[in-house]
């Protein structure tokens, strides 16, 4: 087994500590990463706190880093690569969403990158937060160049889930596109859909992120908590990406879609309800997004490589993990931490 | 005013009864109907049941008959001609839903045939359980040659609730599409589809509608009470029409839809609660639709001429009116009540 060392819960605590690790010595289509930079998602918080006790937990699924070994069947890669790794490592390959690219809706299940079980040995994956990752090859992607590789690193999760709805809801030129909630996800979402040529608003519950989401590139800004604000834009919108990460009435957000527009609810799972006139008046439709399969993820990466679109991150050293996630418990972040691993050496 | 009978819930009951009705004086673009044969819409039912006792509900808002006078600026219809009426008999003509040809969206809401507010004289509408209507030209439709009046009254609201989804989900050749529930909506749900070419299945609590499943041309049968059955399906639908007409855990429905497809609730009105990640797994749409607007009325009557469709029904003397609720209470129906308005004479 290979050595490393990562930031783990165990026990009681939900407070993260340093520790040992071990990595599955490399198979033949493997690499093995040096990790520079990982991100802090709210899936972390959320699997930190619902830690189930059974083992420890190593968080952290949206990171960048270097190569530094391959398996002897590895041929896309090499020593020294830049590459990228999400959420999902491994998969059957064989079923039907497989085979369509869209390995994250497997039917036998996506290994995921933490937390999840390894097809072949068993073992429960452990994430990013640490210094080596090993992956299979097939579920890393070449750096584009020019892309700062921290601010890149919520591109493979946040990027990836907020591309996928607007990607197939044909977002592009033309499209009005309304984004609710500008936090890690959301940010990404209107950098993402400004470049796609759409007219692309942010609806925030106060004024103060108005000056953040003209300088992302929104035209409009609509504040939920001014009901006549909400009123004007009733039926204004193509696709509502919904990015709120608190369980919220998704009404009032149907209700700024337009005739067979769609609302997108990304921010969190768990069950949601809603009126059906809410659906019914205007024939809209509702649809919900979270990772994405390997073409789509290459072609996120594409195009945020051709744009030069990253995070708006806060960097901190792997070290003050714990005060990233108590910040991010807060939604005290503008609008991604990222943790530099490189203290880990 | 004008004077007919119609049959009518007052007081405490909710047994229907024989009354006088008036009809307002025909306006200049008014029509005045004899209706002939009335539709008994699951509606109907709630409606009688939540009768808020401030009137007198005279139910009915799918219906066909004959002209018998009309108003000096009508230019579309003269005395004689066969019409058919739905459940929208005015809107505000002004809005960008009424502008685009979806009167049942009215920002301003759109007139009901029964229970509504007229936009001019502010009286509440009586429905069409009643020898005579008088309707804004606009909202009545010439029925097409060929269909025979009776069978053909429950698409004024039961087929046109179930082409809007079809149509707007882009059903034809090769769509796969599967009918939850075969009831009113449900059988014609299915009659539609298979014209439209679409590979159609039905999804039956039991295996007793299997031969009539079969009769109107459904190609498939999925038994929901088998969880084999359901396992096997799974994936398999690029549009599910949810027509169950009771509350029901839509999970198991979105699981049979393929990927990017549309599961469209047709069933009952009010609040569903869904799993996000349902939706999520194969990016799924949740829509819900209910009556249309005029130009999809008029394409869906010129299809169902063209098809000879019309609803399978149950004929009875209007004066049977409870006799059809009751027995339509307990789903004793296959698949429409239809009150035959002439022993009103």
């Amino acid at each position: 087994m290979r050595k490393t060392t990562g930031w783990h819960v165990d026990g009681p605590s939900t407070t993260l500590r340093l520790t040992p690790l071990e990595r599955r010595d490399l198979r033949p289509d493997d690499l093995a990463v040096r990790v520079d930079f990982c991100g802090v998602c709210h899936s972390d918080l959320h699997a930190v706190n619902a830690r189930d006790g059974d083992h420890p937990l190593v968080p952290g699924h949206e990171f960048t880093g270097v190569v530094t070994e391959t398996g002897p069947a590895v041929t896309r890669f090499t020593a020294g690569d830049p590459v990228a790794v999400g959420n999902i490592v491994d998969s059957c390959g064989e079923c039907a969403m497989c085979r369509t690219g869209q390995e994250n809706f497997c039917h036998a299940f996506p290994t995921l990158t933490y937390g999840g079980v390894d097809r072949h040995d068993g073992s429960t994956t452990l994430g990013a937060y640490s210094r080596e990752y090993v992956v299979r090859d097939r579920f890393a992607h070449l750096l584009p160049v020019g892309l700062d590789p921290a601010a890149a690193a919520p591109l493979l999760c946040a990027g990836i889930t907020v591309w996928e709805p607007l990607h197939a809801l044909g977002v592009g030129p033309g499209t009005r596109v309304a984004v609710a909630g500008l936090g890690g996800l959301g940010h990404l979402a209107v950098k993402m859909a400004v470049a796609l040529g759409a007219d692309t608003s942010v609806i925030s519950r106060s004024a103060d992120k108005a000056t953040d989401a003209r300088r992302l590139g929104a035209q409009g800004f609509i504040v939920s908590t001014d009901p006549e604000q909400m009123a004007d834009a009733r039926d204004r919108f193509d696709v509502v990406i919904d990015t709120i990460s608190a369980p919220h009435d998704l009404g009032p957000y149907l209700r700024l879609v337009s005739m067979d527009g769609t609302l997108s609810h990304l921010g969190y799972l768990g069950p949601v309800t809603v009126e059906t006139t809410d659906l019914l008046i205007g024939r809209k439709k509702l649809s919900s997004a979270g990772s994405g399969g390997r073409p789509a993820t290459a072609a996120m990466l594409d195009f945020c490589g051709e744009h030069g679109i990253t995070a708006d991150i806060e960097l901190l050293p792997s070290a003050r993990v714990n005060e990233a996630l108590d910040r991010l418990r807060r939604n005290d972040v503008r609008y991604r931490f990222v943790l530099d691993m490189s203290d880990l050496d």
